[in-house]
């Protein structure tokens, strides 16, 4: 009889993939560090908190939690439909958008295809494509952003889809509505389209691209949206996909029946219905990009222009020994050297007292290295 | 230019599955049939609800939702191994047990491969399977149970995965510890035995399986848990597989970092410390049963005797159209014609007064009839 080889038995993609180095909770990294009140500007949520109209919905909804949630999402579609002039029927739920980028790929990807995205682009990207045994194709970024043209001459007659991040994380670099648009009309209609919208909200309304009206035109193209980030939802796992509605019916035969769970069902309503919110959280963002950049501008460092709630600050080859100084100090950044920036270190927008831990941080450090 | 079609670009599998129906929520149901007070028996959930400390839990945590959940789950993962004497790594969370089912699918299977599960087995098998274009291999029962000597004469050289029930969802079938063993020791090492024990815990518990210790004999055996039976959290979506730790390590690859939501991890946290509340929930689902048995007997109505918190219960060619009556009167139950038992209805163990509701119910039908 054979021994079982867990390993060896497992898709060639996913025994490739590097397991997840999960970090501790921030709990176990203060007593481990021995302080408190770290601050944590790492993974781009909102530094507001959920808000109130939020926690008023979850408080009413604890009781009633072991019955499984609506499978359909009926009150949230139809919320969605209503506030983006959509039908129900085009929306795919996700738990997180990081599902629903998932659940196209697993719809639509083979591991006789090609997968084409940017470098710098947001890891999920390869990670769902090489979990498919299907070809990651990273196209070289152009001034750190997406090179379209670069793009579409990287397409061949494998290329299934194509991963575009408008704003694009790690590096908050910008597609203009002419260029998504001659883009998008330029790939062949076999391929499909995957536009991650995450940051889209922090976008100056007058610069952001109508996305989901091309979709009536643009068949094979696919809009995905979050509640993790300006909405404040990232704890709860909420996001969705804009589609054909041929698209989101085969994506919705493979999807979990529950996969949002009933209080991020309940969460992501009150969030959509909370514009004032919403608009708070937008202005406490920019009014942090101005700050940090007039920081950065100030010290002279060098950062990537960016149109998300983080910027992504250039620090040379001590990028990684700040990075260590800055925790040490009780302040969480992110390095991204695993998205090949690793000169750079991501900060999040936090609150104008969480920037202020990192500005003097930072000149702490600096002035350290200058007296010693 | 090629034109877009949605539906031939899509995996063959996954074209194949019929789209998921879902049923509206409860208040649709209620406002179209012009009633109230509907009683549920239909999805096998916790009657009691959530636990008065599950509530507290939550009630803390939803003030700090705005961050990213634990990736790695720690204090769960910490709190799964004491209890239950395993290690961290042998333990792959899931957002409700349906998601392990598919990683472990999507870890091991391709659309080289067969799958074998029982007839009348639950419908996320044969969905995994066919999503991922394996072929499902449905192996006819006995008794309304899996017949495992059948199931051992259906592996081929394809063969790469077995689902086992136990109990059995919607039958309620009970296969004993020394039938287990006895099955996992002849399947071939290189074909993965899952064993399901969504229903663990109704079983009573001297003939409860030590599975999770047959995992170091069995390195090819993973077990999945789920919380939202006897735990009551249903509607919070959190359950986990415990394997072989290289299993564990290449699921959590493919895994979500954060597919179970933060108050997921805390009310299945909070749950799992809650004895008092498990035993309860224990106690009423047995004292349902016994009562449930007695009326199915007294009425003449045969049913499968079950190990879970439900019981199928044989109506004939009427099952339908009882179903239906049964809805208009206010009590929701599930048909199984899908499960291939066109003439059974599974009914959950409710509360002593929706199980009331129910046997009412039933009986105007039947006087109904008499008098029609």
């Amino acid at each position: 009889m054979q021994e079982f080889d867990a390993t060896s038995l497992a898709l060639p993609g996913i025994r490739e993939l590097q397991p997840y180095q999960a970090g501790k909770p921030i709990e176990e990294v203060e007593r481990e560090l021995g302080i408190s009140n770290i601050v944590k500007l790492a993974s781009n949520e909102n530094p507001l908190g959920v808000s109130h109209a939020v926690k008023q919905a979850l408080a009413k909804k604890i009781t009633e939690l072991a019955r499984y949630p609506d499978a359909n999402g009926f009150y949230l579609k139809t919320a969605l439909a209503e506030k983006f002039a959509i039908e129900t029927n085009q929306i795919t739920l996700g738990n997180g958008s990081n599902d629903v980028l998932e659940l196209l790929a697993r719809t639509y990807v083979t591991d006789q295809h090609e997968v084409i995205f940017s470098q710098h682009a947001f890891m999920v990207y390869p990670l769902v494509t090489k979990a498919i045994g299907a070809k990651p194709v990273a196209v070289p970024a152009k001034d750190y952003g997406h090179d379209l043209d670069a793009m579409l001459a990287a397409i061949t007659d494998k290329t299934r889809m194509i991963f575009v991040a408008n704003p694009n994380n790690p590096t908050g670099t910008f597609l203009t509505t002419e260029a998504l648009q001659a883009f998008i009309a330029k790939v062949p209609k076999n391929i499909l389209v995957v536009l991650d919208e995450a940051y889209y909200e922090y976008v100056p309304s007058d610069v952001r691209a109508p996305s989901f009206s091309w979709i009536s035109e643009h068949s094979n193209l696919i809009v995905t949206r979050t509640f993790s980030k300006a909405y404040g939802l990232a704890g709860l796992r909420a996001g969705f996909a804009v589609s054909n509605a041929k698209v989101a019916d085969l994506m919705n035969r493979i999807r979990q029946p529950f996969n949002m769970n009933e209080l991020a069902l309940t969460a992501a309503m009150a969030a959509l219905g909370d514009e004032e919110f919403l608009e708070h959280s937008i202005q406490v963002n920019a009014e942090g990009m101005a700050q940090v950049t007039a920081f950065c501008d100030a010290r002279g460092l060098s950062y990537i222009p960016s149109h998300g709630n983080f910027i992504t600050i250039r620090f040379g080859s001590e990028a990684a020994a700040i990075n260590q100084k800055l925790l040490q100090k009780g302040v969480i950044v992110r390095p991204v050297a695993g998205y090949e920036l690793p000169e750079h270190l991501r900060v999040s927008i936090g609150l104008p007292e969480e920037m202020d831990a990192f500005y003097r941080a930072y000149d702490e450090i600096i002035a350290e290295q200058s007296g010693g």
